[in-house]
């Protein structure tokens, strides 16, 4: 009889139990997971009934025993799922649960009222943005702190300046820190900016055509969310994530790169390198070369961000779904590669050249 | 206090509880499953102690007794991804795990002899793609009949043949269903050389210069896999293994295009498309949709590996790491593709003009 | 014999007699012209012997007969893509002519003081991009008044708002309208600011720590450009100028893509659209479609720009490289995209339903 | 007045005058220029007209007279590149003036019968491709010559086996050579089928539903080329040509990262590096770093070859044109990464340790 470990786990790089210690993120999966996902869409619903009931567009009472029921509302994710199969969008189900929910048909019919599908999940997303952003800066200032450490320690300390894979003059480490650190902290002091234009509501109904008003200037404020304009087919949000979420894993790469090519050339010391099955003298960047992994894979990745940009009419299907594969996995690959740079930099026990 | 369908699930479009029944295929996710992966590895470690001891290279008793012992061996599949945070592979995690399941030092000797963890996980991989392979070609084989029962049934309606988005010349459903059905056809009949060619043990050694021999003729007998030169740096495997899972989404992605706009048009008709939450009188296709989105998530994925083609020295660890978090995706891309396009090409009750 | 309209001329898509005027952008072609390159790189040698001057740092007389014949001087391209063979990039050939076109020593000794390849390349991008902008931005804007022009004549014209490929509900020309300006609209704001810091002089040295100061000050002023620090392995420039570029041809394509659809449903009538050379009844919206074509192939060059974020120690050639053959790609695209769309919206004698 | 050499020339890479030496390569040129394409076209004209004759289909006397007509025929190229704007494709632009050219109407009237601009601008490729494959098998088959001859000299030399970016064990230079030859060997041998399999005629008609007949087989034998189904909407020929390409140069950019890598160690000698305009001392492997970077194009621009597997309905101009943006510079970057391994290889004074 196999034991729980021999049982099968999810497959891929991400969650497979071989890989995800590697490669995988729990603080970003456990923003994108179905049930933080299927809360946002639970609270967009019951911010739109509240600021409804608050315009007169629906009955007051009638929204309260709406709310209440939302409320206490538990999601059954497998029927989302399974909605989801039908629908190529959870919302349908979740609203006929939410509705099936309320005490009376009143309540019921004070949910979800002048929105669709793509409202929910695009707050959904515009809130799941709103807490990656803070996560992601949290982790990019531990790196910059250990870049700094790094430079109080080393940064005197001579290292040959090397260009076009070719050793050139000598520099000192802190000059090469100081390339590591100049994007990543213009990076860090940009990201409020991108969050403050990342996470805005989406409320623009059936057709998009819905124009801001007090409804959803209290929907906003209630979410605690930026308002203007729908965003639809305006695609931008998407695009200039990924772009913020590729330059980080990129200047990330960078990084691993010159620290692989550093302990090759025995400019930089590692404790704690990865063991080979074969050959047990080695000690192998591992790190440093997941970085570069991480950010290849996002550059990979941000061309279909792109092409979701020709998003036809006023939804597409097929432009809207290629995001939900893409934006995620490309959020939990920098997220993987601020935890690992931050854990290479705390590696390195000496920076430059090693008779300095 | 949160029920258990509210807890957190994986989060990913393939794992998440909201998107896997649309996006996910679980079939594919089994072969590449932790579990799966794991016992493939031991598979080869199994097939190597044996043909070691056939060659006369260990000895013959003591290989005996660690066979014994990987045979009842059941691994911790956590520890290995413990193992792959630390090293960058679960493979030395494994075969220390291995070796210690031993019964006696000499049988633990016996263990991984000559091996490296890149033959250990190449040749996962290959005895994943002996599995993928005829999985996805079933698959196939049943959206080829699907479209021949369509042909039979609507072969004969008249359709308008457009080009450039134009109403050109009449043409008939048959001939569209031609289209659709001949790169499809072409693709089933090369996926057996396919897998042939892409099935192939690797067992090359620490810096890959290991020439096939007796030793690795017999593992790859006892595997079933095809044997020759190693291809440890030469990565086409991927590539093509890639391409062909490319060419069926990109083929699928056609056909979910065609359908959409010919429910558009009013030439399709389609049993049970997917619901809108805000307009209760629209009938979407999610599933050609859905179509559109796995063809262009593959074309954007088939980049990073031929990124990964640049594979630096005896064994990049970065381009090594990066085919295991494309590979994967696709091949679940591409198994979704094939379940949704039988599942869609089920629903269509009509093809053609509705007036025909 | 072969007349002159039968000779080889160019051949790509860009450049090719028989696409050019199609898919090619001369506008564009001009400001990445190799004589346009050539005359930039002379005036970052010409500011930066005169800044070394004023700053005492190089002999005012020597710079001044210096500067004399660097103004004279005629670059031989064919002498310069020579130098980029041998050299990888064309500056050590352009220095080595400079030089030797100074009257005496003494001035040759005052040419391309403390600069390298990249600093004079880089800047040459510099003033490229800043010239690229206003030229786009200029087109932006005629394409924003066609819209407003038709948003005048048709916005108030009936049209089905279609979400998924399916009919949802009744929105009026001025809706589609709304949302093929907002993104463009944004983007055109977005220009200057972008160009601010695109526009930006590079001059670190020879390996990339040289600090801004009063002659790179000067140097930056006299050539009209942002002053900071160095950007010798910060390529953010690059990926936020392709991103630019990508979302003005992403948002077109948007436009192209439901333009087609518009036609195909009649619900736009063009003037001019192209013909078959089959079907002389039909008119291809060519234009529309070659928009779809422009979006996606930006989609796919982006990219490359993130892989080339990846640039190890003070210079990567290979990151470098990669960079001149995609950005000007891109620029080219979005200005084709631009032309075309004007071109486009020009055409479209109604929009909205024809019995409207 | 400015000379000649300051005047504007083609901007891109492979055209700009700075560049064009370093990363354009005239032969692919000369195979996509527009004169050779407007051959091709003008052969598939001639083809078309004897093989309609031939069955009867038109009158043999005056096929006998547009023939003259269209072997003495010179294309105005600008004139077609003016039809490609107005029609998307030059095929009707030229058709008119084959057809002017004719000397009577029953003449003119034999010209273009059956055909669509499809059939002439694919079948035009499919010429083109039928001379890309030797043009670049020959480069190929001198790389693996300069191997073998550098195998010859240094194969017995040791070098250090690297894996991970780090020392491993002993090798021979032999060994790497034998890694950089063995997918380049494949690709060498798998080049004539490749080849046969993409030179195919494409004569489908205006909405592709033409079947092979002995016309298309008479067509096929005339130009030389394979006969079968159409292709109209079935693009693996695309995709597939683009793989070989890529996997020519990502193996060649395997190399090239091995050798930079070899030269930073000191384990390989170059003559002629590139020259530094800052640091005289400098040698830099321009070459292997171009071959990286050429890998790296090429990989990028393989995803659009993928995106263009779904072309909707009988014909996809959006899908079709993306494909004449992308192939020819992935031919183009193949080719000139082929002549710089050569030069490279060819450069390589020593392989192996200094020491050896």
């Amino acid at each position: 009889m196999l034991g729980r470990s021999w049982s099968r786990g999810p497959p891929m790089h991400n969650t497979s139990p071989l890989y995800a210690p590697l490669l995988g993120d729990a603080g970003v999966q456990a923003l994108f997971s179905g049930a933080a996902q299927a809360k946002h869409m639970v609270a967009f619903e019951r911010a739109l009934t509240a600021a409804m009931a608050r315009a007169g567009l629906v009955e007051r009472a009638a929204a309260g025993r709406a709310d209440a029921a939302l409320a206490a509302f538990r999601p059954d994710l497998a029927a989302l799922g399974a909605g989801s199969l039908a629908d190529g969008v959870p919302v349908p189900a979740l609203v006929r649960a939410l509705r099936a929910a309320a005490p009376d048909a009143e309540a019921a019919a004070a949910v979800h009222v002048g929105a669709t599908s793509q409202d929910v999940l695009d707050t959904s997303l515009a809130l799941t943005l709103d807490r990656l952003y803070p996560l992601l800066l949290a982790r990019l200032s531990d790196v910059l702190d250990a870049m700094r450490a790094l430079e109080a320690r080393d940064g005197a300390a001579a290292l040959m300046g090397r260009t076009r894979m070719q050793a050139a003059l000598p520099i000192l480490v802190g000059d090469r820190l100081a390339a590591w650190r100049a994007p990543l902290s213009d990076l860090a002091a940009e990201g409020p900016r991108r969050r403050a234009e990342s996470a805005r509501l989406q409320f623009a109904g059936p057709v998009g055509t819905r124009a801001p008003d007090q409804v959803s200037a209290d929907m906003a404020t209630a979410l605690g969310l930026g308002h203007g304009p729908g965003w639809h087919t305006d695609r931008r949000i998407l695009t200039r994530t990924g772009a913020w979420l590729s330059e980080v894993s990129g200047a990330l790469g960078k990084l691993g790169q010159d620290v692989a090519l550093m302990a090759a050339a025995g400019e930089a010391a590692l404790a704690g390198g990865g063991r080979s099955s074969a050959m047990p003298h080695k000690q192998n960047p591992v790190d440093a070369e997941v970085l570069v992994t991480l950010a290849r894979f996002n550059a990979v990745q941000i061309g279909g961000l792109h092409q979701a940009l020709v998003h036809e009419q006023e939804r597409s299907g097929a432009a809207w779904t290629l995001e939900w594969m893409i934006l995620p996995a490309m959020a939990e690959a920098s997220g993987t590669a601020l935890t690992t740079a931050a854990r290479l930099l705390g590696r390195l026990t000496r920076l430059g050249d090693a008779a300095a």
